[in-house]
């Protein structure tokens, strides 16, 4: 086992936010999951954006938006995920590699010559209340035909830690390939963390995970209270953690305004959250969270260390629009 | 002569803008022309894009800019630019319609079938100095050929305004388009309102501007203090205003900090700029006191009330990033 060259590679969704603010009556009238994620084809995702206010577009995606936010806190981040050589596409590699995220995944080619068009980059159209809560509609597109074919090997082996994000567990060809990741970084001897992303009750996704995690594949899992019941079934929240600390090493906890608390082979540490001047858009809060834990979990932090750079990179990036960093993090958190 | 159903009906590029924030030595090293604006041909655009950070996009353009304000101050906005039928084209006409901008000017197309590709949607690389100066860098794209055919002459003759964009009067189609545009509004007994867009020195440019101006056939000129001194060839700004207002019935005259004046056939008004807390991102005050004195205007409001409008809505405009109104400006102004 060679010494880390990378602190963190992610594989997770490619896609760009589509950001407008909507009013309470604009979710309920397009029956949207506030606060939450649903998936959208590209007709539905269609007709959401023509009846949605001026937006700017960032480049997204979860364990993308962490891997910028680690960039931004000066570690080093890799990231793996499929866009299209379109121009969001374009926009989704300029901005990983401007902000020194390593991201070479090849993009998926549109047109064949005989006239098939492949699907586009993904998108995910967010709508922002005026109470901060984002609510997102992603239409995946060609994010969810990462292939086992797409990962680079060495890099992923030359990661201290394999982070994952559930929300691309869902779809048959990125699940392939996060599990032969599993098998690389295992192989390796480096930490594989997983993060739940909302996403535990699409069908299909609970029993894999489980197995996963009942495997031991897993060593460090992301994941809220609600995430937590779900996946264990259990009916509090002492009993759900009681079940998923026994089986994972590191179980992360985030409680949004609440903090978040980790425990680590019986240690429990909580955190709260920090004070932050008004919170404007809660979108990318659970990712810059991660990011920051991640970091210093990689830097060798210890577990009260982690959870306090993983609030002080989430209460930034509530304060203004969009999901990747705008203040110097590099300031604001040590390594 | 009918009652005009539009308010205002403008031509200009229809860009996407790419703002991400750089400092002064980023500015030196790519020789950029601070607080001004450049066009780029597509190489030079990519090459200073890859050295760009992280960045966001909205759509742009300095007239559409202009609409957009209109239409979010309670005004009858209409907009001609064009497009190519690709992803930064959809963004930028989504964004018109769902600030009720009218906007039907159809989209170019790409690839034609036989692989030949045409320009793709214009995009203006814009970098933002600690200091909130912009600096524009252009790649055209399709905006440059807009064709006197796109124009929607009903449309055009049903605007109390035709305002048009100086950056946009350089390329031969474009000029050919406004040319046409300028005989029906005058047809039709409107107002014709023209922005000098910092583009007076472009080579050509000066001679027809100041033979349109000559031949009457603007009502209204936006210029700064700058643009003054360089149609006219005067050495102090009073003979220059001097020269403009003798042969233009409105000369509006914005000089930044500074605030804006009009002198409206003898009669001259000065008002200050308004204060703001901070000054975050200069793009756009120049575009959104365009838009606040010209719906003033339109529906018939004095000299002083012009100017008032146009200052408020730049102040809406300067504290935040980017060209779009964030804040509800129906409640700042009154029409």
């Amino acid at each position: 086992m060679t010494n880390p060259a990378i602190d963190i590679i992610a594989i997770g969704d490619a896609i760009v936010d589509v950001i407008a603010t909507c009013d309470d009556a604009f979710i309920a009238a397009h029956r949207l999951p506030k606060g939450g994620m649903q998936l959208l084809d590209i007709e539905s995702a269609d007709r959401l954006y023509a009846a949605m206010g001026n937006a700017r577009e960032t480049s997204g995606g979860s364990a993308a938006n962490s891997m910028a936010g680690i960039a931004a806190m000066g570690g080093r981040a890799a990231f793996i995920g499929q866009i299209a050589d379109d121009q969001l596409g374009d926009i989704f590699r300029h901005d990983m590699q401007a902000l020194g995220v390593h991201f070479d995944t090849p993009a998926l080619r549109r047109s064949d010559g005989s006239g098939y068009r492949g699907p586009p980059t993904g998108r995910c159209l967010i709508l922002v209340t005026p109470d901060a809560q984002r609510t997102m509609n992603t239409s995946p597109g060609a994010s969810h035909l990462l292939a086992p074919e797409a990962l680079d090997e060495a890099l992923i082996a030359s990661a201290a830690i394999l982070y994952l994000e559930g929300y691309l567990f869902g779809p048959e060809l990125p699940r392939a390939a996060m599990m032969r990741a599993i098998d690389i970084a295992h192989g390796a001897g480096r930490e594989i963390a997983f993060t739940l992303s909302e996403s535990v009750c699409i069908a299909g996704r609970r029993e894999a995970f489980t197995d996963m995690i009942d495997r031991g594949r897993i060593n460090l899992l992301f994941a809220n209270e609600h995430e937590a019941l779900q996946l264990t079934g259990a009916s509090v929240l002492s009993e759900a953690l009681a079940m998923l600390a026994d089986k994972v090493p590191t179980l992360v906890i985030t409680c949004g305004a609440a903090g978040a608390m980790a425990i680590d082979r019986g240690e429990r540490i909580e955190v709260p959250a920090k004070n932050v001047d008004q919170v404007v858009d809660t979108t990318g809060a659970g990712d810059l969270f991660a990011a920051g834990f991640l970091v210093a979990r990689a830097r060798g932090a210890s577990l009260s260390k982690c959870l306090e750079t993983g609030a002080i990179a989430a209460a930034e990036i509530i304060s203004h629009f969009g999901a990747r960093p705008e203040a110097d993090l590099k300031t604001l958190v040590t390594l």
